[in-house]
């Protein structure tokens, strides 16, 4: 059993913990909270022991009901591997700790690069991460791209990705972000960073992105134009996406046009709060034509790294050494299927 | 086994499908739909019999992979009482169909008192609904408010209510209604029309409501004061609350002032759809002076009112002649406890 | 003087209305309104003779202190040419009316292009307008499309524009229309119908668009991509749109990059309901590289098609059979100058 | 003529530096910024001298094509009175630079009342604000309010006041601030300290409050129920609105129920930057009872505060002793009339 600990039980760390106390061969030793909110007493429901970065809040706390297991390092040196989901650049300032302890660590997008040295997707090069010390698992929006464009790449070659992201201006349970009426441009030059993020991964990838945020809670809207090196069959393109085990196909059928209709969908099956881990790709928006491909893609900002970080621990403890083997695991745990297969 | 029949599988009707399903003493014989949309797929995966309103429509519903049962006369036959959940004012359409079928119905608050007759709420008026063959489940916006009010009533005697309704512009899922960017007074005239509505439960409470509509989607906050006829005692209040089975306590610790991150905990703990089917009262906006009480409510419009149809299905079969049982066998079937008793 | 009568008083109306009474060669002789709202008395208050569509509804408008001049047949009659601006595909109902007058019309772009069998930009087509007794003005987004294609495609050739469209849920001061979350994929098939309705102006021109509808009132936002038949310079680029008239560059030390703050903008420098007639191109998006020029513009939905129905109304009345000297004579009367020469 | 310094040249102070300027007995000296951007081109376009708190970022300025005219102090040595319109909070630390060089000031009701000690309003207490070194306007929602309590104070006797404050989240040029989909309670706790500011302008009245924000940016909204002294007459309080030179009556036949539509109409009607400077109090919406009145009024959070800085000013230097000969004089000088008398 991989001991796991989470610092930072926020949005993602939250969902992490749930999918790694999902998995047979992991378990989840502590997560940490930096103040005694909602979510303190969500980790205290699902038995989480509560660790907390400064522990001279202890009685704050145990004031609140809630029992404090130890400090952030208590919990560190407990672990095999610590999931750094702490805040945007936050993460980085972790690393001192995890390097005096000896811990292997993930951190998210939200960090540079270079903090782990590695950028990590399932799908594109689970391998390169077996046995390492520090890896970062890319954000969601380039998770979403990385796993088209990879198994684009794969069939047909890809010459040149143009995306254009339209980004949520806060998660559904933030309240003090905006925009509440703009699209505010982020940045406003071209290309903008996502794309050399995308190349972390894929590093032969050439690709140009335009980014912006607008004001919604639910979803990021991707409208990709992938030229490719051969020409494309639009049946080869869905059945490519059908096999992936995380890209999603909304069906025609289904009469979705809408982020909000797509999570009222995730919720109605029952998905566990409402994620959508895969790639929400509208089959009726794939348009093949030559070497060129378009489509629009959904993807849930909240939800679709959690199932990466997961197989990140693996490859990193070198325990499993296939890809397809931990991302089957890993889905097979949370009783993930596909949207497509899921109703 | 009571047969139940849901006329309309929306927002409500799903829940109520659900909720219906759930209860040992009663089955779902059918749902009907109007079109072959995504909630006609979660029909199809929760295994209740789909029937259409329009029979002509058949071909379509098969085409999109969705069996059809049978029209919703078939269905409205088959059954012992039917739920009424279509949109607002097309549910009152229906009556004759019923009355031809001598089936019991129950419509939602949306439809006009005058439709049923007669207007539920389980903790008011249970026992005047035994026996009944047409009943109205009152809005969202009145549950919430007849809740609280009886309660007080009962306790201390209500000399008079004036509650202001911050209403949601629409369902999370719903994607035509505004507004975008602005605050609609409806009715801009005062006293609202909900004051009227809370009397067709609580005949003899003299209430004033002002309501309002914003661009959110989560719940509807009201901002009440209740003048009241004996001296009041906040720790009785927060006790009468913490007492009752479908009021929740929005415990101060917990650190959360708005309806999102309410809605994120109720996602959190685990509730299905994240429903809130108890009035949400925040402790810390209790305030009371001598013969006064003010405080914030939220309310659910997608939630509170599905147990209140349970409820109603018992008392109208007279399967149950108490309403404390019927509430208790309808929170237990669900797993329900308050949200302060749910962590 | 061309007596210009406005069939719909509303979003575009009454700015077409404002832009006509301000040239020396044109006045209105009246506006029409189906209902004696608040732009009637705004009508009113500028000193418009106020049509109405049903003569029946006159003491209506008169009980609420505005005069009616007659029928909006009345109005015709009495025009040398009619600008309708009625909601979209009510506009082709009138047709028949127009007819049997035997008046010039100028209708929107709500409208199919087969409504006026021809469609209008100044910067595009005045030429062909010359005469015509009926014209469609395209709409907004094309409108703004045209206005930037065809100036490259004079100076470089176009060899294919790929252009995603992000949309305004509602107009501000629009209460009924959302969504409030969500991004919703108008059309959900690729490529839109606004390729084709470039088309209509441009004939000759490939363009493949994507678009889709948020949460916002403000403006639309277009991330565009042009690839040329020949290489293109940044600064020429920059130096084309700094010499139309009504295209306008957003300075990078304005330090502007959202709808938001260009709309605040546009009231602070004293614009008249801080309209935006201009394509409003953000310096610093402009991104060229050898055969491809892409960058950011936003599109104010209620003002850019304003200044082309006054170039259509002298077009097509044949006093002026120059494009540059009606823009310019446009232009002049309102005092416009592009916002890069505004401050 | 009175030289005024803006210190804060944003949302309100860009507001009172027009005002100002408009008044035949002061003009503008000098207006403050911290940064070069899209105001700072606003007060060049307005040709108001340009003074910056930083006096080592003046290369950044005039890089930007900037002049800088000195530093925040030079302009307040150049001042007889300066209007502090910084950011909340940060104008309580300019207070000892002020003091150092015995220069009047006017703080915002971002502020405590503590910092200057006196807090003011035109209609409730011009006299005693004659003379004073420091002054504080209350905030806009205070303002409101003082406005409305203060005149049936007068006429009726005010017994209690029980007000729901319905808030913007930003204002319509604000990008970061949200709300996008939420109410929040802010605070939640009630009453709410919106009670006491109006204290510190009337201190004699009893008042409740309880404030919410909600996702929009354009006014805030108020629920008002007065409780007198006196019995009321509905007929009486429209007429006290009616003749106040700051209230303005919504009137019932514009059909105006929303603050999209009111901006709309302030905007079409040629209001600069579309500036409600009146509360907005919908006629129809007046309901009395005896001796209580409810109403609804919406209040421009960016504008009503800004004639209350002009006849502060003329309090403070002493030049005009009487209330409403400066509140006359302000109006005029902006053209001011309320809405009623607009149209």
């Amino acid at each position: 059993m991989i001991k796991v600990a989470i610092n930072g039980y926020g949005t993602i760390g939250k969902r992490v913990a749930d999918a790694v106390a999902a998995q047979k061969d992991m378990r989840v030793i502590g997560v940490s909270k930096t103040r005694p909110n909602a979510e303190a007493f969500v980790a205290k429901q699902r038995g989480y022991p509560l660790f907390i970065a400064d522990i001279s809040k202890k009685t704050a706390f145990e004031k609140a009901g809630l029992a404090v297991a130890g400090s952030v390092e208590d919990m560190c040196r407990a672990a095999d591997i610590v999931v750094d989901a702490t805040p945007g650049d936050v993460g980085a300032t972790n690393k001192p700790l995890y390097e005096k302890l000896g811990i292997r660590a993930i951190w998210q997008g939200g960090e540079d690069h270079e903090v782990a040295g590695f950028s990590f997707n399932s799908s594109c090069n689970y391998k390169e991460a077996i046995g390492r010390k520090f890896t970062r698992v890319v954000s969601c929006n380039t998770t979403g791209l990385v796993r088209i464009i990879n198994t684009i790449d794969h069939e047909y070659g890809v010459e040149h990705v143009h995306a254009i992201m339209v980004r949520r201006g806060s998660d559904p349970g933030e309240i003090k972000k905006g925009p509440i009426d703009a699209v505010v441009l982020d940045p406003v030059s071209v290309p903008s960073h996502h794309g050399p993020d995308v190349q972390t991964v894929l590093p032969h990838i050439s690709i140009t992105t335009m980014a912006m945020i607008v004001p919604t809670t639910m979803m990021h809207m991707h409208a990709v134009k992938i030229t490719t090196k051969r020409e494309v069959s639009r049946e080869k393109v869905v059945d490519l996406i059908n096999h992936h085990p995380r890209m999603g196909l909304i069906k025609k059928s289904l009469g979705i046009k809408s982020t909000a209709e797509l999570k009222e969908f995730a919720m109605d099956i029952g998905r566990p709060r409402s994620d959508l881990i895969e790639n929400c790709i509208f089959e009726e928006s794939i348009y093949t034509n030559r070497n060129e491909i378009s489509f629009f893609q959904a993807i849930h900002q909240e939800a679709d790294v959690v199932v990466e970080n997961v197989d990140a621990i693996r490859a990193m403890m070198g325990t499993e050494k296939d890809a397809d083997r931990s991302v089957r695991m890993t889905n097979e745990a949370l009783g993930f299927v596909t949207i497509q297969n899921n109703h």
